[in-house]
């Protein structure tokens, strides 16, 4: 019998990805990367405009290159008739929007928008809307809107209502412009099948769509008055996860090399699609995904409302049950930050004669340390704070330095305040009833042993690594799977094709024991910079933003 | 006329050096440094034995180097006959400690006691005392000692007294082995004249010696029993500044190349003897010697009782004046710790191809920031806090970290944090009714116009700085002619050979009034810190002790 297979094609912050998987199995049989042109922008458009602090674009276009360029190359690496594949999907970063016009063109496409920032995909990690997100929670908590405690009663800064605010009120042009504010993912399918599908996963978890609705007209026009104009402009069939959203037109078969009519799945959620290739689906078990930032997801089958955290959803993370998110808005993203504003040439050139990463250098250098023998504790809101305290405008701290600190100290006081942030949200979650039986961890610093050890020995809890070159990927395949028909659901999916795990870390006792009073410090500092008792975070952002001005 | 000259040999943390000066002018006519052979012992004995976290030892041989090596060198250099230099003086860090037998031999020279840790010279950055001074202070406080206020309330864990509660505590027999326990300036002073004396300074700043008497038996035993046992070991005949303690031994002589019984100044302190050489000794001026750390120095007419500084002593700096200290325990050395530790490969690179040092490089790429434009606040304890908070277990701060954060912002937020601390204390004055009517720099941070540019903008007062290559030794060659007779005081000899103010830096209005608004951040966050908002501070030095123990 001829083996069929899916392409799971994974869009993250700087690449995309895609793999060929074996429908049976989950088994991968080929893969390619593409790492876009313009990578991330965050100084100055492709044409020269320069952006301002916090900015975060996109260019669509090197979206679709990675359709042009690596589903083929993975096809090739596979060596996989392109007829025996039977499904398609799409992930993508969240809430990474766009506006375009009503047939699908992004507007920074057009010659006469190219130049103007708000034109273009803003990416999950632009955080200049805290202003506008700070706007929508005052207005919802004084008109009571019922949708606020689902975003456990704060939406974050990064999600399209905040960054669709801040598109009208900075160019009211753009915003009229566009007949569409759309997830990448969505845009992505609409490409791939020329028909618009909304998935119920980004729409619930970064569109407010709750029980079928987008929040109230009254309550938009009493964030802004022009703020209904949105509403037509996020409309569009709400589909659920694992759907098929159409089959690839032969515009798009000609970039991927498939067949024209080639099932296409609904888009969705990098981290969402990753708990499919962690079998993670089942209630109880939580999936952390471990990379440029952090996402835990997990369902469960009654609907909690968790203060802090960033959603639960209807079928947000697989039809028929409730999906949780919440998330670090910076992990990896501050390891990279590290590494390069802050590590000492010296440590490069031992790195180079030891012939390994600087990573694994540090990690070799911190690993012997004893908990709490670099006197440091951090807070890792490099990037802002999504899961509990929702707030882009706090920032990182770093205390206890010394002259005796070492560079490996600070690296690894780094990975523990990024797993106090974790243990921060996974105590939100049992202590709004919430049980967390299970935790898998995924992600690209999941290649980090010492980071894996340092969790377990934070959350005090088994982890679970997932065995997976391209997760997300993977999990984007499963969902081609289902929508082509190959299994009743994403969770039969997910059982028969996601991938095994790795290895299990447990934590130590000792290093556990001693790793409850760093985290108790580190939760009085995140409460105290966090919650108001001090606004010094908050005065020294005005005083930059003043001073850049 | 023959012209004539002194001698001044300022030995520092990581060196010594010598200079000769003429008496009619204090021009310099030559300079010799020297290194010393071991630096500053943190990690280890020259024996191998380990020391724990906040030590910092020297070697008593290397200040001998010293005296044979850059008196002869500074000679040649300056070209001058031996026969026509008058006087010779000394100055040193303060308070640097050894225990010495009766006839000056260091315990560390003895070979039973070479690989005994407590039996080395202490130096001024020695950190591990604070318990020991915390335990004085609450004995003094609790016992209403007299003297307390006079060191605005809280003795420092560099002095000492809390150096020699250590000793007594972590090695009893070395205790009582000891026959001395004295500054490293009256021991050089002791070598080079065969008499010891104990300069009023030192005796008063970090022996607590107030009005000619020492902290009474009573107390000492209230502290520990066995403390009392400590007077006979601080004895020796107080000596004011620019007195004559005698005059060089023939062994000496040999030594420095000059003659036989050339007149030796009592022992001073580095700082303090900056004062005279930046003709800083009337009342109001006030000198801020910027290295390593930061010592600010000043003379009133009167005694106040200033919370926080360092102390106030009759004849402290020069006779018949109220001699007044203050500082702060890190500066310079926190830059060194941030470029050693802390700056990234491609920063040293850039500096190499711009033939520049990366203190430079660093300078003119902060230089032009806007004021609050890093959005970044340090607090500079990573060495302890001298003024006004007299805490060595206090620790550095960061906070504000972004991902846009760059090297050269974290450098400016350290510089700007130094002078936040530098106007804490000038505030403290101030406020105690001491006037502070002119400020003038000195050391070898005033080779760094950024910082001196932020310092006047900070203070909001005109910065005035000192032109003078070797400042403490200039002024101990100041303090040698005035035992040489060649002035009447120190005051008079201050005027004739100090050197002159090479430029004064003006603060810019709004560069001052931003940093108001930083200041005040800075202040609050200081006392959240420092005055028990929160310990966690020190509950992380708890932790890291107990974790390397």
């Amino acid at each position: 019998m001829t083996r069929r297979y899916t392409i799971g094609v994974d869009f993250g912050t700087l690449s995309g990805r895609a793999v060929v998987v074996a429908v049976d199995d989950g088994a991968e049989l080929g893969s390619a990367v593409h790492a876009y042109r313009h990578g991330v922008l965050t100084d100055r458009l492709p044409g020269g405009v320069p952006l301002p602090p916090d900015w975060a674009l996109q260019d669509p276009a090197d979206h679709l290159d990675v359709l042009r360029v690596a589903v083929p190359a993975a096809l090739a690496d596979a060596g996989v008739d392109p007829r025996d594949v039977i499904g398609i999907g799409v992930d993508a970063t969240s809430c990474t929007v766009l506006p375009t016009r009503a047939d699908g063109t992004p507007l920074c496409a057009l010659p006469g928008l190219r130049d103007r920032p708000h034109a273009w995909p803003k990416l999950w990690k632009h955080h200049a809307a805290q202003r506008q997100a700070d706007r929508i929670n005052t207005v919802a908590r004084e008109r009571g809107e019922p949708w606020l405690a689902r975003y456990g009663g704060r939406v974050s800064a990064e999600w399209q209502l905040a960054k669709a605010l801040e598109l009208l009120q900075a160019d009211p042009e753009v915003f009229h412009a566009a007949d569409c504010w759309i997830e990448t993912a969505d845009w992505l399918v609409w490409r791939l099948c020329g028909r618009r599908t909304r998935n119920v996963s980004a729409a619930g978890f970064k569109g407010l769509v709750q029980d079928g609705r987008h929040p109230s007209a009254d309550f938009l026009a009493a964030v802004h008055p022009d703020l209904p104009g949105l509403l037509p402009k996020v409309d569009g069939p709400l589909a659920p996860a694992g759907a098929r959203a159409g089959t690839l037109t032969a515009e798009a078969a000609g970039w991927t090399g498939l067949p024209e009519g080639t099932p296409v799945a609904v888009g969705a959620i990098d981290a969402h699609v990753t708990a499919a290739a962690a079998r993670s689906v089942a209630p109880g078990r939580m999936l952390a995904v471990l990379g440029t930032s952090t996402c835990l997801i997990m369902n469960a089958d009654s609907c909690h409302e968790v203060p802090g955290l960033c959603g639960v959803v209807d079928g947000g993370v697989t039809a028929g049950r409730w999906g949780y998110e919440a998330g670090q808005s910076g992990v990896g993203d501050i390891f990279a930050w590290y590494v390069d504003r802050a590590l000492p040439a010296g440590y490069a050139s031992l790195a180079a004669d030891r012939g390994v990463s600087v990573y694994e250098l540090l990690d070799s250098l911190a690993a012997d340390q004893p908990v709490g023998g670099h006197g440091l504790l951090a807070l890792d809101w490099h990037s802002g704070n999504r899961s509990v305290l929702m707030d882009h405008e706090l920032s990182g701290v770093l205390v206890g330095l010394t002259l005796a600190t070492r560079p490996e100290e600070i690296w690894r006081a780094l990975l523990e305040a990024t797993a106090f942030g974790a243990r921060t949200v996974v105590e939100a979650f049992t202590a709004a009833g919430v049980a967390v039986d299970e935790l898998t961890a995924a992600g690209g610093l999941t290649a980090n042993r010492l980071l894996l050890r340092v969790y377990a020995d934070v959350l005090r809890r088994p982890l679970h690594v997932l065995d997976a070159a391209h997760p997300a990927a993977l999990g984007a395949a499963i969902h081609a799977a289902t929508a082509a028909g190959a299994y009743p659901d994403v969770e039969a999916a997910s059982a028969a094709m996601g991938a095994p795990h790795r290895q299990i870390y447990h934590p130590d006792p000792a290093r556990a024991a001693a790793y409850d009073d760093l985290y108790a410090e580190y939760r009085a500092l995140h409460d105290h910079f966090g919650r108001g008792g001090t606004e010094v975070l908050h005065r020294l952002r005005a005083l930059r933003h003043r001073a850049l001005r």
